[in-house]
């Protein structure tokens, strides 16, 4: 019905997630309303984006150069890494400004059903940085999930022969949250994590 | 936090409708994973239906020439002009697959508070349609909305002295909906709609 190069760009939205054909062809439309330079620009800072983000070659995290922001920071304490499943965990961590160590992105977590064992995982090279003696702490912060806890107990169990403290975030209930509303195993968690006042 | 390539296309995307600013950090990860291929791909198909898309000189659907495939068929029949508010409702109707006159497209439809009076809508070239004299009916299909039906009513008015015969879609129950949950207003217009049978 579209004229095809419509019909094209609506097949190439479709692509992306959580859009469908109708959003896809709204997304689609509202592209061509716009001035030619800005869909110019759009379409440039797709590309740009994936030609110049790299990942940092010691933790993994995005970067535009062999090391990332963090990696090349000075003043952060290189005696803590923290250990998460996706570069976007980090950008979280980091809107909350008061973490001063390091980073390792693990690109997953171990999950037998999507065949991930800790192979697929950035595991050799965790070992590797921890084994060179100046990590003194590994802080663990999988996602709260099955796999994510295997994850988290497959590295505790590796790391902890090395000599250094392992630990994990903690559970509990989210800040600002409704106890009504809390699911028993957050409420089991929080209980068994209460801490004295 | 995130490298400027990623953060200027995460801004980019935060300009399409229903995107914020947490779905365009979604979108934008979600499009730095994808093969540098599917990425230009996308970028490509942009800017190519921006470029190859026109409106049709008469009637103002979208199109790749200067006629739209609509007009350009031979088969449609002149006499009969369905006037709509946007191109995108051309393909709502084609969908239907039994319409078999020709289009008019608007371009939006009368409403003084956004400043939109008949002047800014494509009200001179459909009089100019038809007074030709080929055009015997002229189907309102404007959107049932304040709007749309006093835009309906404007072009009522001026289209009759014409001569030519001037019609609106009905309006009722929407197909496959529940009587319960149809508004007051959809149910008045229903029951005075109501047929013989």
């Amino acid at each position: 019905m579209y004229p095809e190069p419509i019909a094209r760009l609506i097949e190439a939205l479709q692509q992306l997630p959580g859009v469908g054909p109708k959003t896809a062809q709204r997304l689609a439309l509202f592209i061509l309303s716009l001035p030619r330079e800005e869909v110019v620009k759009m379409a440039r800072a797709m590309v740009e984006a994936k030609d110049k983000t790299h990942y940092c070659r010691v933790c993994g995290n995005f970067s535009e150069q062999d090391l990332c922001s963090v990696c090349l920071d000075k003043r952060r304490d290189g005696s803590v890494v923290c250990v998460v499943q996706d570069a976007r965990d980090i950008i979280a961590l980091e809107r909350m400004r008061d973490y001063r160590g390091l980073y390792h992105v693990l690109g997953g977590a171990i999950s037998p059903i999507d065949g991930i064992g800790p192979d697929q995982l950035r595991i050799r090279e965790l070992l590797g940085r921890v084994q060179k003696g100046r990590v003194k702490e590994v802080i663990l912060a999988t996602n709260p999930t099955v796999e994510g806890e295997a994850t988290a107990l497959y590295l505790a169990k590796i790391l902890k022969p090395v000599g250094i403290r392992v630990t994990r975030l903690a559970h509990g209930l989210p800040v600002g949250a409704d106890l009504e509303y809390a699911d028993e195993v957050t409420l089991l968690r929080a209980l068994e994590g209460r801490r004295e006042l």
